[in-house]
Parts: C-alpha cells; sequence; structure tokens
C-alpha cells in the first residue's frame, strides 16, 4: 500500500555505476574522481576510462527505449519531446573534439595559499574526448528558434536532488545557435555510446565553456528569457575579489562563469608519483596540458626552470586548422612536452610553465592574486618542484 | 614634360592635416600621438580631439566625389567598386560602439623592465568612439561572400609607402561574416564624418581586435585564402617569449595579433601630471579605464593600495545589456573609479589594478615575465606611485 513511498525512502546511491577505475576519488556520494596526471598526458583523446567524473547528485538509470528529451519553447509555447531515435534519425549526426574541464580544477593548488570550499580537486578534472550527436544550432532552427541576444537556453538533467529537483544549469541562446560555436547533443563519446557515469543516454556538450554547465543525463531543453535559476547557476561556480569571504560574498554580483580562462598544467613528472624519465643524454623528461576556453588556441606554452630568468617555449601537439578546427574553433587542448637540462650533482629543480592563448591573454602568476572563497577558475602558473635524488 | 615625376619627388608628408591638439607626440613623422590620461577618462564616448592618432605613413587626401572602395573575391573573380553614395544608399546604416587600441599601448611600462623597439606609447594609445557606416556582413553577404573557415579579408589602405605599397592588414573572414562580430565599415565617428587623421572618409572598424587591422582610408577588401603578406601582418604585431630576442626571433612562427588580451590603466591621478583630487574625507580618487578584446566583456577591476594585501573592487561604468551588447558582443570599454583611503601622514601612496572579463581571464602581474621584444600586448597590472606631499 505504501510500496511507493518506502521505495523513496531507498538509498538514492544504491544504483550507482560499477566503477573499477585508478582514480584518485574526491568524494564518493555524490561520486566525484579524477586520473592521475601522469596517465592523462599520455593521450591526446581521453579514454574515457581516464575521463574524471563530476557528479553533483545520484547516477540516473534510464532506459533508453523509455528515454525523452523534452524541448520547451518559452516565447512561442512551442512545447516537444523526442526519443533517443528521433535525435538519432531526424538529424545529422556530427561531432566536436572538446575539452570538458570542471571549474574546480586545479582547486587544491589554490587552496594551498588559503582554505577554499569545495572538492579538492588536482589539475586532473579536465579531459579532452571526441563527442556525436546532434548540433544544438541544426535542431533549435529546426524547432522554429530565431536569434535573440537576450535569451537563454536552460539544460535539465535527469538527476535530482531529495526535493525531485533536477541538476540544471544555463548557456546563452547565442552560444547555443552559433555553428561555430560547435554545441552538441551528445550521444556518443569517443565512439562510443555515453556511460552512465558521463551522462548515459544524452549529454549537453558545450565546447569551450565550464564543466557544470555541460548537462548530462539531459531531460529537458528549456528557451527563455532568464537563465536557469539553479543553485549550481546562481549560486556556485562564480569567482570574486580576494578579499570577498564567506560574510560579504554576494553571488548575484557576479556572473556565472562561461568560457574557461586559459590554463595549463605539468603533469609529468609529477611529486606524488616519483615517476621521474630522463633522456638519453640526461634531461627530466616534462609534459603538461594547456587550454583556453571560448574556442581560443594555445599558441606558446613557457616553461623555465630559474625562477622566471629564462623562459623556453614547449614542444606543442594540437589540432590543425581545418573545416571544423580554425580561428576561434579550438575547443580541444594542446598537450606539450620539454626536456629540462639538470647539473649531474642536482638535488632539486622547480618548473613553472604558463599558456600564452590566440588572444594573447596569459595565465597569471600566483594564486595568491586571484585567490577566491569557491576557488574555481585556479588558472594560475603550474609550478612543481622535483627532488631528483 | 616631367611634371608627374616632380610631384613625386615632393616631401610626402607636406600635406599632413593641421594638428591643433593637446597631445603628447610619439613621433612627428609619420604622427603619431595620444592624449593625456586625466583627460582620457573624463569621458565614456571619447571626443575625436582626444582620441589617439596611429599613421604608419603619410595621411592620404582624398576627394570624396572620387573616392573607390574596390572589392576582390579571388574565389568567384567578382571585382567591384563601390562611391562612398553607393555606400551610404545601397546599405542600412549601422554603428557600433568600441574600442580601438594600439598594440604598442603602454609600451613604455613594459620597456622600463627591459628596452622594446617601437614608438613609447603610455596608456593612452586607445580610445572609445561610437563607429557608424555598413556593416561588413551585409555588404559582403550582398557581394554573394559565403561562410568559409579558411578565408581572410584583406583590407588595404590608400596610404602608400615610398615603394607605392598600401598598408594592408587582415582579418578572418569567419570575423568579418559574423552578425555578432560588428565590423563596420565606418565613415562617421561619433556622428561627424571621419577626419583625415582617422582614415577619411572610410575605415574598417573591427570591434574587439587590435588597432593595426582597422585599416584607415581603406581603399580595397581582397577576400581571398591567405592572411595580408604585408609587413604589418606578417612582420610586426606579434608578440613572443621573454627569451626571444632579435637575433632569434621568427615572426613566422607566432600568429598575428586579432584579438587584445584584458587590460586596465590608471589614468587620474598621474604621477606626470601632479593632478591629484581628494573627496570631502580626504580620499583620493583614483580612476581609469578597462578593457578585452574579443567583445568579452569586463566583469570587475580590483585596486590595492598594500601591495595586494587586500583588493578592493572599482566601480564600473559601462555600456548595459540590450540589442546590441550582450554576452560576447561588449566592445566598449569600461571605465572604473575608486576612493583610495590616505592617512593624514602619508607622504606616498602605491596603487596597483587589474581587470577580470566575462572568461574570468585577468591580467598578468609583471612586465617581467611577459616581456617581448616589440613591447606589444603590455597588458600587466597597472601600477602609479603617488607622492601625496
Ligand atoms: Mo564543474
Ligand atoms: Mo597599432
Amino acid at each position: 500500500e505504501d510500496r511507493i513511498s518506502i521505495q523513496n525512502q531507498g538509498n538514492p546511491y544504491d544504483n550507482e555505476p560499477v566503477r573499477n577505475l585508478d582514480f584518485i576519488e574526491r568524494s564518493k556520494i555524490p561520486y566525484n574522481a579524477e586520473p592521475h596526471l601522469t596517465q592523462l598526458v599520455e593521450h591526446f583523446i581521453t579514454p574515457v576510462e581516464l575521463f574524471y567524473v563530476r557528479n553533483h547528485l545520484p547516477v540516473p538509470d534510464i532506459d533508453i527505449n523509455e528515454y525523452e528529451l523534452e524541448v520547451d519553447i518559452t516565447s512561442t509555447g512551442v512545447s516537444r519531446t523526442f526519443s533517443m531515435n528521433d535525435l538519432k534519425t531526424k538529424f545529422e549526426k556530427a561531432g566536436v573534439t572538446a575539452v570538458v574541464m570542471c571549474g574546480g580544477n586545479r582547486r587544491s593548488e589554490m587552496n594551498a595559499v588559503k582554505e577554499v570550499r569545495g572538492l579538492g580537486w588536482g589539475g586532473g578534472a579536465c579531459g579532452n574526448a571526441i563527442f556525436t550527436g546532434v548540433r544544438l544550432c541544426d535542431f533549435l532552427t529546426a524547432m522554429g528558434v530565431k536569434s535573440d541576444e537576450k535569451s537563454h537556453v536552460i539544460l535539465e538533467g535527469y538527476d535530482r536532488d531529495p526535493t525531485y529537483t533536477p541538476y540544471s544549469a544555463s548557456i546563452p541562446l547565442s552560444k547555443a545557435l552559433d555553428p561555430r560555436g560547435d554545441v552538441i547533443l551528445a550521444y556518443e563519446m569517443n565512439g562510443e555510446p555515453l556511460n552512465r557515469d558521463h551522462g548515459f543516454p544524452l549529454r549537453c556538450v558545450v565546447p569551450g565553456v565550464v564543466g557544470s554547465r555541460q548537462v548530462k543525463w539531459l531531460g529537458r531543453i528549456i528557451i527563455g528569457d532568464v537563465e536557469s535559476d539553479s543553485h549550481w547557476q546562481q549560486n556556485d561556480y562564480k569567482s570574486f575579489s580576494p578579499s570577498v569571504d564567506w560574510d560579504t560574498v554576494d553571488f548575484s554580483k557576479a556572473p556565472a562563469i562561461q568560457h574557461m580562462p586559459v590554463t595549463s598544467a605539468i603533469c609529468s613528472p609529477n611529486p606524488d608519483h616519483h615517476e621521474i624519465k630522463f633522456t638519453a643524454d640526461g634531461k627530466m623528461e616534462v609534459k603538461g596540458y594547456a587550454y583556453s576556453g571560448g574556442g581560443n588556441k594555445i599558441i606558446r606554452v613557457d616553461v623555465t626552470w630559474d625562477q622566471g630568468k629564462t623562459w623556453h617555449p614547449a614542444d606543442l601537439v594540437q589540432l590543425e586548422d581545418g573545416e571544423n578546427v580554425s580561428a576561434g574553433r579550438h575547443y580541444a587542448w594542446t598537450l606539450w612536452n620539454i626536456n629540462v637540462p639538470v647539473e649531474k650533482n642536482q638535488h632539486y629543480v622547480e618548473v613553472w610553465s604558463k599558456a600564452v592563448d590566440s588572444n594573447y591573454n596569459c595565465q597569471p602568476e600566483t594564486f595568491k592574486n586571484t585567490w577566491n572563497l569557491r576557488g574555481v577558475v585556479a588558472n594560475a602558473y603550474s609550478r612543481i618542484g622535483i627532488n631528483l635524488k
């Protein structure tokens, strides 16, 4: 008689996917984990099993045959639903190679300067994958949505909090409708159906934009004239002046993070793993990634091993300009490597990296002057100290 | 009999416009000059007589009745010319409020760290004006130009060097065709016809992009599959790693500056002018501007007067979001002001500013680590030291 309410009292985390990953867990419930940096940087396309997982709520368990995507256009009152079969058969299949990066990536480095609130991410809360599905601009244009500078696209997930409120975030309509924005309703990641942790069966991939807007388990799209009113859009994923504390913060005063700023991270060697590789002539091999949001290309990664007295451009691995990669559409990351000379008797070396993007924006030097209470957009120079003996 | 060649041997700088400006000259031939910063920051819309002038060559003297704009589309072979009357009557009139900023703005501050080559600009090599004319996207679309990720728009001026080669620069076609890119073939500046120093009768205004691409005295537009081969596109207006010097520089290895990075400048008080204003309660009034290229909005300007121990967000004056100003289309600058407390007996105060844009990119702390041999994109923190007594 009371079966439904008894079911509802079950542990919402009883049905998480089986995970068998060599990950660094940042929280078990909800599940949040990142790969070891030395592994992350071994692949230009991040394998799914090395792609960080950032869940805000329990993972939905969706039957693909019952799956529905609802679309509501506030201005015209149009409301429609699509099955997965509709998405796969009624629209051209398209893809993008893009980074998804958590707004809290590298937070632990900012936390080291002064405590911040949030999951203690290292530099592994990002990955670079091929996402395939339906172009959101095609989809919305087919629905009759017209360009409008004031509208937003609200994206709701099937993941819900204890009050049954779904995870939700929004992006500007201009980004969604821009053919060069490359927003994808993705049902595949690296050529395979999304797995449950990555949003099965559908994730909205918003290249160049912070991970929290790239809603997984996508259930509903609403076109309207306001941003999402969710906690994550309004009272999280925003940055403030270093002097703003939890007594004085006013979340309404800062814009929601959309495009991510330029960043880089030294991934190998990693002080936590003591794996140092040397070239035949005794140089230390250093590798990392660099990325800038908004479609901006990484044009240079400068590395120093003498506290900035001399800077040395690293070798870059990145997608070449072509039909789908061009000025303003560099949504993939750049891997980089450089060999650092060390003396025979040297005990210690400190290495810093800083990336420069196609707008000639560069990383700030320190976390001290960009510190913010939430520890987001932590993009200062990457610095590692390595004990050589 | 030899009249033409005798004329050609005349001084090409004999026919410069009459200038009667309270400007700081950076070079007389060609004419380059900027306003005093205290005056610059008094106006949200920069009056033409306070708008910096950056000429690379002698100023053309163009008869508007004989003026022609030539357009050549390489792929289709289409070539057409337009009179000023054609431009004014055949296309809708449109405008944009936008900054033009020289790539060398604030170079003198970078030069203070270590010598660079170039005109010794202060922070006044920028201005914010209303430019009106024909939208380049309308114009090119009417000419049958289609979107193409690999093409460039070459812009040639009527200004020519001694070998009769015109000033020339280029922008990606994607920027030119983007309705949200707001590129304007401008015949008016602040509601008046352009004056000679600002490109009479036509300047291509490319919002969010470095000044050197915003070609004055526009004579020819070429759509093709390569950038301009001009000196200014290929071997100037590029930035390099701090360790690159004139012996090692390879200009082919860096992209031409297009979008400008985030910057700010403290304009008043100005240590060179000794004009310090105080509020009734004895605080020092500090004013400046902030700007980010690529249409990015300034979301915060942080100011410190204790070397970064505490940061204080300034009050901002900027355009409100509306039909022509919206996410990604913030092409105007932001003026800012803050009142700095000083002690009664204080002899000296040092003030720093740093701006943050809507991508949460921020200025680098020092010119030391972003130094480049050409002294461009000099966007580190603005720092002034003021003697109070
Ligand atoms: Mo995130
Ligand atoms: Mo310039």
